[in-house]
């Protein structure tokens, strides 16, 4: 048995006290002003105990982590069918994100990239009836908070800047991957990765991934198999060009977001969120992976 | 001597009768409709004299083609400081075009490919009054002939279906080769490529890349050198990935459109326009190419 | 308490009896003569219990399940260094193998893709006395059975037909990334991958990988740390381009190599390999496939 | 009418005295260590006459140059069938030079390019008698100098070397467009680019380009439409990834070697060599360069 306080605590203190924090992603600019000291770290055992040190009530921009709740919706709401629209392996191409999807007929490799997460986008507002609200509502019930919110001001930060995402969707849409329009598209996406949650938010967000698909309220959201290939997901594919490196660093399935959050987790043991906005050269952050990889070598909880 | 209107009769002739007229381009919906039936060529040489066959005098669209004069536009403008941000080598790249652009960091391979042309349209915009109506000028100046327009319906048409040019202007956006607002260089660009012209309009408009630089009127708009650039990047680069081939079998500078047009040229001697609406598997008019090759071959008339 | 036994009759007798058994790879032409009829499954719990059904007794050519062996050796001799030369990410790239090798500076992406297992070849041979002789010692020392043997045919007919890997070898020493002989790193990489065995003598090579570090005689020859990196690579890039959909329908690390076989762990509990000689589109076995997929999904004992 | 000899002249002096030599090339160690003070120039017109200046008489590797006389003997022994084997456009790759092939399923892009020109030295093996001494005789020949000759350290140097060669050879082998063993192939290869030449013998090995097709002794080699399409290679393909900068800056087909020797031609006007063994970026000679481009600027001899 894990003292986890102690385990949280002593992490912290080492992470805290890194010379060097990374950088804080400047492409979103109404991100680039955050303080990089910050840090926080909260753990949530399956048996609904809590575990925080330091600034795990902050909320931040959880960015690209919104792309795995958006797929488990849009799993719910239209299952195995997704997988016409975008491939399940990595993509192993950090250089020239593009060319992969144009060589494969705008397949992306899979949801948790960009082109990938956009097509998800498109899938939800097909099926939504109010895309953002609705998303919003089941970001909500998943973490059984109701002041979860976006952020508008970075939503519109990023749809003024985001010339890449256009390149994207529009190359999507060149090949008939796309059923909405572009701009409704990605003013969805940049609402979707603008919401705000804290890293004890995060934490309840994710149980149903820990937890059979069953979220904290006991309600089934997506079935046991969806959740097998969420997880395999994100061990494969969800952090960027390092997931090769998480898997052995930290050996979870988890996500990242350039806002600098990480979200991880152990199948019916726990889940666990950290946030720290400096990001290591791959655009994870640097804290957060020190922390994790610290929290599962010293517990020696992973899957491998 | 030859006797060109024989010539370009038995050339007519021969195309005309051909059992396989191509496909005429059906991304742009607008041009979907015209009957590959039509085939116009027109020869003017530098000593003033003009031969026409067929259907010489019909306009169409003249799409790619419209880079030349845009390039010669810019040059014409801010010089040399083009090459600032575009190269000058052939891209050899037709399955991935926006993979080289992602890898060479936003600089477009040559002016005469899409993205290229769009960071021309881009130079223009910056450096014209009233860029739409001032190059159409342009074009109406070279030509001598102030009936020359745009087709709205085409540049609405490829507005709402242009999405593989939305994706490479975001890019080009994404790498800070665009200064002005994509929707605006975009409408710059759809308004050029759909301005039409017949075959005796172009090879007025091309006289001056004949004529070291002076138009039908005597007035010098770029230098000889810069011609001698213009050209070279006509031979290299002006027939998407059969650039290589159209040296080979025609052997002249020369651009092609996917409206079917086609207009190449000998410097000192004669520009020749040909237009006929099918496209064979690379793009290029096939009539069009079979009646230049047929050309060269039996004037023996090219730079080889 | 599973009844292993009968689980594995039950999956054998669904995959003997599947329409489809897949194609034999005829690349390697000794390989292509092999009856697909055939499929052999065995579990070897780490308590010591061993189950089996089918053909688990006959030997095959291992192929590139070889791959993760010689990692072993390669990290027990030199430990991280190795990571100078061979990255650990996906590949994510079938179609087009040496292009990330070439555009990456001679690095290749891991250790279990042709290129990766090229320079691991390479480090054996330079930190071993008698190649050879030593790395078949290491597969017999952790089966603890020496009537396991190269099958010098089958290395020889890949010597010969082998060109993709003599074009790899060529291209890591043009980078210098290969310190022996392009020749001398070849005959041993084709002995390796020709090694002959049978799947319960597979089950009992890859204990370690379960047993943190520690060989059927209770021998450490890697550390817990490299277990957990090697089992990493095994989950992300141990199925070609097939990882991401291993990862989902199995859930285990695992290796397979295009003679059919494939092995795969869960740590501290088992060790089951398969053999089925008839090879997917991916060039993984298909029966195998089936087989280990019926398996965890029964058993639910997967890392997910 | 220009006075030749003082044009050339003149050009020397200007090269000679420039600051920046370029570097020599050091991958082929044989040939790391020439002079870059070396400069020649040599000129024969049509008609005969000769004009040289500095080192016009010294023998040089002459390297790349070899491949558009390989590409003529092989053209003129199984005509457009070559075409089966090898594209005839630019290729636009430097940075990757294996993945067009692999993408492209063994098919070069050019002849010119070294996959090509090694598919080339497959052709000549399977249809020459004694390939070595056969083809060395028809350079002999066309030059009417018996004292051309091979060296052998230099092609030794390459052999062991080589290695992207070896990568580019095997990668065509895999894709069976090579018909004969690697080893044989680049033998060949590799004394085919190790022939010395002086810059006067090469302008007369050219002639026959200028020439449509004949000799200096007036014999017919190749057809007037194999001299086009040899031609229309070396305008687009001829200096790596500059051509289309050679275009513009020369204006006239051309070939160039790592061994710093260039020749370019007019047809039906003149051949013009260069040697200088300092390279600029790009793997050209920098002196040559310099002065082919103030011959075409200084004369106005150029095909645009």
């Amino acid at each position: 048995m894990h003292n986890f306080q102690a385990v949280l605590e002593t992490i912290y203190h080492d992470a805290i006290n890194a010379d060097d924090k990374g950088k804080v992603a400047t492409y979103i600019p109404e991100l680039a002003h955050i303080d990089k000291g910050n840090l926080g770290i909260h753990l949530r055992t399956s048996d609904g105990k809590e575990y925080g040190v330091g600034d795990y009530n902050k909320p931040f921009s959880i960015q690209s982590i919104s792309k795995v709740l958006a797929l488990s919706k849009a799993m719910s709401l239209i299952g195995e069918d997704i997988w016409e629209r975008i491939d399940v392996e990595p993509s192993g191409n950090p250089f020239n994100f593009l060319s992969l999807l144009e060589i494969e007929n705008g397949i992306p490799r899979n949801p948790l990239i960009n082109s990938g997460a956009i097509v998800i986008a498109d899938v939800l507002i097909s099926n939504l009836k109010n895309p953002k609200e609705d998303f919003l509502n089941y970001v909500r019930e998943l973490t059984g908070d109701n002041t979860i919110n976006f952020n508008k001001a970075v939503a519109h930060s990023e749809k003024v800047t985001g010339f890449k995402n256009y390149a994207a969707a529009n190359l999507l849409k060149s090949f008939k991957n796309l059923n909405n329009p572009v701009e409704d598209v990605l003013d969805f996406y940049f609402h979707q990765c603008s919401i705000e949650m804290t890293c004890s938010q995060l934490s309840k967000a994710f149980y149903l991934f820990a937890n059979k698909g069953k979220c904290l309220k006991n309600k089934l959201h997506i079935t046991e198999q969806q959740v097998k290939r969420i997880n395999a997901l994100m061990l494969t594919c969800g952090f960027y060009d390092e997931a090769g490196e998480f898997a052995f660093e930290v050996g979870l399935p988890g996500k990242s977001g350039v806002g600098g959050g990480i979200v991880a987790l152990l199948p019916e043991k726990f889940v666990i969120s950290t946030w720290s906005p400096g990001l290591n050269i791959k655009g994870n952050s640097k804290l957060g992976m020190l922390a994790l990889e610290q929290f599962t070598t010293k517990t020696k909880l992973s899957i491998f």
